[in-house]
């Protein structure tokens, strides 16, 4: 079903390898990191700053943004909306991970200044998706932010992940038509869509919840592929590059009876070695209908 | 002799992967994609954060917060007292990391703040629990801060950390009565007390001092345990949890020929594999006695 | 060639595992934790700061000091002008990474205050010390800082890190005779000069260049050499060190077909494992010259 997007993501993953170009990320202390040794495993070359005016900065050289908003610090008020404006400014791609969207006043006023410069993919989980959706009062199917629209009611639970992914997927769509960009929904069985189609990705592993940065650092590498292909082809590229790599650190760990710290090693080792033809059967596991 | 908290200890180990509680963190820089990874792999969720306002939402969310000392930025002036003060407020367990106590004036008044809202756990190097009883003028057994007292003299150290675990257990004992909660030494052989009964816990490896944040991700386990168990329990599980995982983590690298990398990814592994069972030996090397 | 150095090296690395001396950092938040882990490794021990006030106190305790510009937050502005001239003033060497020389006005001003109280080793890329040698004025090889001097021509080229070892040997000559240090250019055929001799270290791997870190942790190691050494057989030590132990660690993940995962647990390995001895071939490969 895919077979016109196969080649796309197959290249995508063997040419960010020759290209080596500079993703500048605003990421959290926490898995920073994790951030910047996934996208060099991926072929990227990371760059992680915090002033404001090195944000700007970046934005010249770098070929795209992270913005990922766990662990805020006060100057992040300035530098993230900066770095936002800067990249849309710039015409490169800026990647959203609205990591604890719902939570606190200094939050939801950066992600209101995202309204002005949204960004190309916006990469969460299902809660963070509901309550960004519900932040930028999009209500309803039809994109146009309003009020008092409920005919379609999106719930927001911030710091809550207990929602499924299927129950994000309006919020996934309203946001991707508002953005006229991508949302990536990661979960059991992940969920792509640019509002007009929507993909399901199957594969992954379970484990990937018991470290931290599983989804940081997706969004990070979603960044990476940005940086050489269209919003869609990266969200899709990282997506089912993360789930085969997840699937190889698992069958390792199984294999040879180790834990979590192996997981993550194994993991790192995965994406620096896949290929795109490695990924053949992965994407075949994806669908593809129409919104 | 531990017959009576054999069980509990047992099963606070199996309990917390059943439950996946989360616990909020406010710890230093350093190592805290380590504390992260070591919280998840016990079972727990877990939650970092910076600004004073997330601190205080997560005390309603979490069932427990971490607070350790480390690399102090000056939000954390506003930030640290938020945290302790909205955890007591929401009646749940804190645990404090008392790094690098004694050094420096910020560091000093956050210490200060702390005694208004007392910690349930006190994890840290006996130099440091020695520098915090100082600095709490805690300065004799009968726990009332006194600022003349002699009669029981506490030295503090600050950032020398060669004190014996031995030479806290006075300063311990003060400050569990004082705190009415727990206090952890770290070291050769730990000391846990309640300020009732002293238990020291044998195992562990002197490894352990050779990567960055074995004592860091103790304190954040310990958080982890406490969301489900008394701080009493919670303090010995957590140590002893520790020292069985760092016996299996030197184990291997010995008889693998690794060195202190593998070592921490070999803890990692024994953290998340571990059960409740497995540590029958162990405990029994604890011994107990009456203050 | 090397025959007066290779003893210094040799001793370096085996004395300082017995001597276990404090180290002093503030370095960035996304190597932070690594870098600690090699200076644990190598058998310092380390302390990273933040605040002015705690890194002017670590500077009375610390063998040395060592400041990476990374990262930098808003009171880096404070701190790190605080943490260079409190070793200065302490007598203790302080180790620079000139990480993103020539990006923004903060991280100038901040390169400007270092003038008043050089380091004892400057290690960057090529790009960084060709862009702190312009940044500093230093345009010709008599080291006498002048405003208009073209006689020799250093370009600056900030985030763009494409410049080769050997066009920054001027900046680094230079930079040694104004600093009255040493500085280390890493990169393919690293480039080791205290103004007066240059000598050039053979080995390492590319995958140091596939890892986060790499660069910000030899500086770190480098520091902890420096607490035990003169600034130029640290320089030396730390470097031959670290090619050595990411031959050993490329070597592992070749046999057994690992990735960069791996490659960097086996590097902290090998740091942990190093002995002095180890070293003689590699420190053969090393050639000496005079200006």
């Amino acid at each position: 079903m895919l077979d016109n997007l196969l080649k796309s993501i197959v290249n995508a993953v063997d040419n960010l390898r020759n290209q080596s170009p500079i993703v500048a990320s605003l990421t959290n202390f926490v898995t920073m990191n994790f951030v910047a040794n996934t996208q060099l495993a991926v072929g990227a070359n990371a760059a992680m700053v915090q002033l404001p005016e090195e944000a700007t900065a970046m934005a010249s050289v770098a070929k795209s943004i992270y913005i990922n908003m766990g662990t805020l610090l006060p100057i992040c008020k300035e530098s993230f909306p900066a770095a936002a404006k800067a990249a849309v400014q710039n015409n490169i791609p800026w990647i959203l991970d609205p990591v604890a969207a719902g939570m606190g006043t200094d939050r939801e006023n950066i992600f209101q200044s995202f309204k002005h410069f949204p960004p190309s993919v916006i990469r969460g989980n299902a809660s963070e998706i509901i309550s960004l959706a519900q932040s930028w009062n999009l209500n309803s199917l039809n994109s146009t932010p309003t009020q008092n629209s409920e005919s379609i009611q999106i719930k927001g639970v911030g710091v809550d992940s207990s929602d499924t992914v299927e129950s994000a997927e309006v919020a996934a769509i309203a946001l991707a038509k508002f953005t006229k960009g991508v949302i990536a929904v990661s979960g059991e069985k992940d969920l792509i869509t640019d509002g007009e189609k929507v993909y399901r990705c199957l594969g992954g592993s379970f484990l990937a919840t018991r470290i931290t940065g599983a989804g940081c650092s997706l969004g990070g590498v979603i960044a990476s592929y940005a940086t050489i292909t269209s919003p869609l082809i990266a969200a899709l590229t990282g997506t089912i590059v993360y789930n085969y790599c997840q699937e190889c650190a698992e069958k390792y760990i199984t294999e040879n009876s180790k834990g979590t710290g192996t997981f993550q090693i194994e993991f790192v080792d995965a994406l620096s070695l896949v290929k795109g033809k490695d990924l053949l059967e992965i994407i075949n596991r994806t669908t593809e209908r129409t919104v």
